[in-house]
């Protein structure tokens, strides 16, 4: 068993060298610049398992679920990092509102759902090292709900505010019990 | 493969019905009283699927997932009424707390996450309109953070409220887009 995993380590290793080789050349001859986002939205996303959730108040004035797909989960339960390749996270955004109808059932003002989805509905975090080698490892995106990516210039400034969290693989969010 | 199938569902739907009949016959000899809450934790249920998220402000101070089975995610999916037998809607609560690390990098005090689990961790509604006639056809439970029920009394209060949405098959939550 450890010999076939030593080996196909080795094997993956190599490719990915391979492959990593032939982009730098490629990139090298057509001067494009290093990719750093994602411009499609990954398949299948709404059937990944919860990573938390959060609320963000103030101008965003969302609630999100932050999801994963199973490499990036097992990562999460495991507690290892840095992610493994092909591990994706996901967040999904929308807007906080006052529900009148749980309200009347509480007997008060206290509760909020979620809304339509926000200008920046979806975000995903892709991990590729070679691919995203400019941004930590990962590629980075955001969707409105109509599947538009954000624009390009927009996207330059995750990276920046994602270094503060180098020592979680750059990720914020913690998995949620 | 089929015939395998069929007769798998044969045999436990006739196991089904056996335990069933079991349950009505002793439930008329001791006199108990109908079933309306559920005693165990499912299994598995921190991998199912996310139906929809919530911020419960005041006394409970939480925020919460909304996760369903296979069963009552298909039926949220095509939008079908009633819930189908076997359909679990679960939810989580955890503390809903500021993230210092969060609001650093935004820059303002805007960000709440989840925390540790709340008293009413987990409770869930299961869909089995023969056992749980007397409330709706489903069962209701809560579990604090080690797994023990909510005594018995307590309980009592989910299905009058609950009633408020008869017409959405006593569920409240939403499916999130």
């Amino acid at each position: 068993m450890k010999r076939t995993t030593i080996l196909l380590i080795a094997v993956a290793t190599l490719a990915g060298a391979a492959v990593f080789t032939a982009t730098i050349s490629r990139r090298a001859t057509a001067q494009e610049p290093a990719p750093i986002f994602v411009k499609k939205v990954p398949v299948g996303y709404r059937d990944w398992k919860l990573v938390s959730v959060a609320h963000e108040a103030g101008d965003l004035n969302d609630i999100r679920a932050v999801l994963g797909n199973d490499i990036a989960i097992k990562a999460y339960r495991d507690g290892k990092l840095p992610f493994p390749e092909g591990a994706v996270v996901g967040r999904i955004a929308w807007s906080h509102v006052s529900s009148e109808e749980n309200n009347k059932t509480f007997g008060r003002d206290q509760s909020f759902v979620a809304g339509s989805p926000t200008d920046a509905y979806l975000q995903f975090m892709v991990k590729d090292s070679k691919k995203y080698a400019a941004t930590g490892g990962w590629g980075y995106s955001s969707f409105d709900k109509d599947g538009k990516p954000t624009d390009e210039a927009a996207m330059q400034k995750c990276f920046p505010c994602h270094q503060a969290i180098k020592d979680r693989d750059f990720i914020f969010t913690r998995y949620a019990p």
